[in-house]
């Protein structure tokens, strides 16, 4: 290994190759952000181009190193850390983090995969645009990593996933050759669509470089309200009713349960919930290309007629955007909230909107029937039928103690129920390292022999990411 | 072949086996449209069911024979017909031609691959909903190959290709397996996009049989306009205003050259222009979730804006439905006003919206300089950078002399340019048979062995409609 230490060493400069002899701790590298996995790596190396990403895979290639691609290392299922081998070579992509182009008459940036979300962000906002990925770790993801785990966030409703944002990449193969498939169209139709397969594969079909990205006109004006409902019907049907009123105005729809914002109010006793507390709190939001008036009035319009038709119970609309972003923080503090009242199993699923209620119904009473007083963090984005069904232990009980005796018959019955129902074990997340048995035993073994026939077919010798989604 | 022609009619009924033999003439499947390719099949066979298909595809398999899926057989680029060997079994799939659901609370329908795509429409209509992939051949052409070929059409920039409206598939895959990928979910992060390769890859990688669409809310008010311009750059700036202003409302934004107009004024004299000739005339189209008079005052809002700026000579908004249907017949007769004057070479091309004006100065001057008195029928949907650029022949001209010496010169100048500025060589109407030399010329070569290599995974033997795209 000493060879392929030295090649890389000349292909990236001494100081871009780190290893545990030269440079001490690399656990900034080697572990998740949530302290689930903690590998070993034989080096992390940080190339500052696109050249020397490829230049890199070929080294690895030629002395039969694996590569594990990391982007800003904020993944929830660890996809992006090395294993306890000391054997694999941990490639961040940090170093790409330029803009390459902005064409505001186009609507399009192109950008390296190792910017962070948030300068992604800013640099659409300094053209006066707008790029409408947003997620809470944006201040450290990158846009390669989101694009690799195909990320969510608060705005899919109107403006999709990473994958609907993206226009084009440039990717390095595991053969070390580089797929220069930037572009700024919005169609075309020729030969297969290797964007997409690349987008969501979590770096184990190539590592992704740049990225042509959509951007869109900054809304004239942005509103949020809370709203408080009974039941999960009464959400589902507030939402079909603001989506036929408000249109692709309509850019968040939020829910929370009970207990969701009883965490909040026990842990960040500070923050003012202006809502009496109800079964469920919903948080929409309006983005309006018309003035600030007109898109109140047509925001308060919808819940005017949602009281009427009796779907909420009350609804407050922030006055100020200190108030919308207070809403916001209200909603963003629940992960927060749990983490202090102690760890938890979570769940980020996916489900026909129209299935929600009576999932819930069901999964509710079946964890409560298997373990009475447990208590469900039920919150996320139903606008796109994606749940963080999260499972906290009865009050005062000892989380790690919950955890070891219940996480594997909770995931059971969550997952069953979620398959039953037609949806996924993984709406935003990916899948990673941890959630490869769910993929095996619940994927189609179709899918699963699409999937390796693919992988397969791009990386034969499985040199990228290995031990990741398939 | 005897033999496989019994299991054939064993598996779908004698009935939906058609060969010269039984039936005579089989041209409404060999021959397309345009009447540009003439094949003969080895038979005609019409399953009914998803069943039946992964059947057929068993059969085929284990007689070597190679399979053509079509759907409604309105394809512009001869990827749905068989070749002349008489070798090959034309699969049609119009006998799936079922709803299978429709959830309208998850704003989702499943339909059968054979739907004609009206029907598909209609559907969601009678569910009070919005199936928003319009374009051409709708009362003919089928949603498994709108799926297979990714159409695209008229509402793209609002609501995006084939590809964007499609959630789930299901696909029999070249082993005769079925993978049942019919998902009614916005997020789901669980391995490979095996849907969006599928799509797009014309009947070479799997056979669709059914997939779930995406359903809007019918807006509530929908407006027409036409405007003149000096200009494309004068285009392109009103399109960056119409964004700005009328965010997702603007569903459609078309042009059309001086040249397109008048010969539609020469083909179909009966047709009203409202605009004085120009330049340049641009169809808009708006929709708004809100009422009637906010939409209209919106909309006229965005020209009058234009008109101060300098971006438009003249407008003229439609004031009934019937003004508005008149608005998209005239663009809607270009393609028959050019037939009427003759054959020319047909171009589908998109480039970055900002890249047009200069392409087409450039590349409008390169031809003329070329063949002198050369006419150019310029329209499309500027709005996703797509334009039929079409070159007819001078005034008075013989079409089929004009095509047989100078078409393969006029589409080594046309693909120069857009190559050079960036731009794709087929837009929305794939590559099929027609356009494979561009394929191997102008795409990359690591474009084309990643492309490759996925073929040789999931159709190693080559049976799935060979000699298209890849």
């Amino acid at each position: 290994m000493t060879a392929l230490l030295d090649a890389l060493r000349t292909l990236v400069g001494p100081a871009n190759v780190l290893t545990r002899d030269s440079h001490g701790d690399l656990s900034a590298w080697e572990r998740d952000w949530r302290k689930r996995w903690h590998g070993q790596a034989l080096a992390v190396v940080r190339p500052g181009s696109t050249a020397e990403v490829a230049a890199v895979v070929q080294a690895c290639a030629q002395h039969g190193v694996a590569i594990v691609p990391q982007g800003g290392n904020t993944g929830l299922v660890g996809g992006g850390v090395p294993d306890k081998s000391g054997s694999q070579v941990l490639l961040s992509l940090q170093r790409l983090n330029r803009v390459r182009a902005t064409d505001p008459a186009n609507l399009t940036m192109t950008v390296e995969a190792g910017m962070v979300l948030q300068a992604v962000q800013q640099a659409a906002a300094d053209a006066g645009l707008l790029f409408p990925l947003s997620l809470a770790a944006e201040g450290s993801c990158t846009i390669g990593g989101n694009l690799a785990t195909n990320a969510g966030g608060t705005q899919v409703l109107r403006y999709g996933n990473a994958r609907e944002l993206c226009l084009g990449l440039e990717v390095v193969t595991a053969a070390g050759e580089v797929w220069s498939g930037l572009s700024g169209l919005r169609k075309d139709n020729t030969g297969y669509d290797l964007r997409d397969l690349f987008i969501g594969s979590e770096g184990t079909l190539g590592i992704i470089t740049a990225a042509t990205l959509k951007l869109y006109p900054q809304p004239a004006a942005s509103l949020t309200a809370l709203a408080s409902t009974a039941s999960l019907e009464q959400c589902v049907g507030l939402l079909g009713l603001a989506q036929a009123r408000l249109g692709a105005g309509l850019t968040g729809f939020e829910v929370m349960n009970t207990f969701s914002l009883q965490l909040v109010r026990r842990h960040f006793p500070q923050l003012a919930q202006p809502l009496a507390a109800a079964p469920w709190t919903v948080l929409l939001e309006y983005a309006d290309a018309d003035g600030e008036a007109g898109a109140r009035s047509r925001f308060e319009g919808l819940l005017e007629a949602a009281l009427d038709q009796g779907l909420i119970g009350d609804a407050a609309v922030a006055e100020s955007l200190a108030q919308s972003a207070g809403l916001w923080h209200l909603r963003e503090s629940i992960p927060l909230a749990q983490s202090e009242e102690g760890l938890n199993v979570k769940h980020d699923i996916a489900l026909p909107v129209s299935a929600i209620p009576a999932f819930c119904q069901r999964t509710d009473a079946a964890l409560l029937a298997a373990i009475p007083g447990v208590r469900l963090v039920n919150f996320g984005h139903l606008g796109d039928g994606n749940l963080h069904y999260n499972v906290q232990c009865p009050e005062g009980g000892e989380s790690l103690a919950f955890l070891a005796t219940h996480e594997a018959a909770i995931n059971r019955i969550v997952y069953d129920a979620v398959q039953a129902c037609g949806g996924s074990f993984s709406a935003e997340h990916g899948v990673g390292a941890l959630k490869l048995q769910e993929m095996a035993t619940r994927k189609s073994p179709v899918a699963l022999g699409l999937m390796r026939a693919i992988k397969q077919a791009l990386d034969p010798q499985g040199r990228l990411n290995p031990g990741r989604v398939v």
